[in-house]
């Protein structure tokens, strides 16, 4: 499933709800900083080593996948309202971090 | 491009910078709330058609290009390191979504 | 009541459940991004006018007032365990403010 | 200084620069999750204890005191248009915690 298929399956629910009208933009980067909040809030007593061991809980596990998928949704709404090409995005900005941070050969 | 594909891009890309040891989960989840942040900041100020043009300005939506792959490249650094299925995730996200917010038929 | 005696007793309240072990500044800077997150939630969806009517609505105005609250304690906590000036930091960047935007006179 | 003395050094310096007009409660809750992510960013890729040993660098230090005051800044102009009296949302939510959590007597 691409990126461009999953942005299509987002925006028909979206549709199918009448929620077109509340997603702009604005709205969206909005809501997603509430979900990368609410994937944080899954972490934030850890340890790094108990971060690294989160997924051994099953319901530990799901809350963190289901919070991914919240952020995930509402990254490729905004890329849908926006147009914007979030695989080219991301090429271009490894290409930029690529020259910032050389890494070994 | 798949999403896997783009994980193996950005897990190669932090392994030959040697950026493993700080890809915790833990770390992951909070560098992916500061890009959230800083993607919300492009938007703070507007008003909702304000946030709707913003890609009018080629300044202003290069900033949110780049801002939105951050945020991307994190989630899936996050998802490379815990081995989640993105795709999966959303789907079973979505199947829950539409339980909870049935659409018209 | 001053920043400082909410501080302590917040930090009071921490010692009295052992949560002490848990307060590091970074734990704490990741849960404030999850509260400020929650609190950005109450008003994602909002019209900018609706926003400004959020208090008229009781059950609104209670969920609005705890996530500030919450807001509030973490970013108390982390002065505390910090030992950053709260007061002095203000003034500090309002002084900083004011040489970076100049206001009319 | 108590907060309300804040809020309204805060307040003067809005109407000084006629940014009321940008402060609705939607915008400066946005904002405030822009700042809390900033405060974030700062300790994102260090261990627990070199989170614990942040202010120790002076350059860290100010970049830390600095963004905490940013996100109090924010705190302050959202209690101040909402007219929430921050103090009182605190004791309140402590109360409740009182409750959900009991400490050790």
């Amino acid at each position: 499933m691409t990126l461009r298929s999953m942005q299509e399956l987002l925006s028909d629910f979206a549709e199918h709800r009448e929620w077109e009208q509340f997603h702009t933009p604005k709205n969206l980067a909005m809501a997603l900083t509430g979900e990368a909040g609410e994937l944080a809030a899954e972490f934030q007593w850890l340890t790094p080593e108990q971060s690294a061991d989160v997924m051994a809980d099953p319901r530990h596990a799901r809350a963190v996948r289901h919070e991914m998928a919240d952020v995930l949704s509402y990254l490729l709404r905004l890329a849908d309202v926006l147009d914007v090409d979030l695989e080219q995005a991301l090429r271009e900005k490894v290409d930029l971090n690529a020259l910032k941070y050389p890494g070994r050969t």
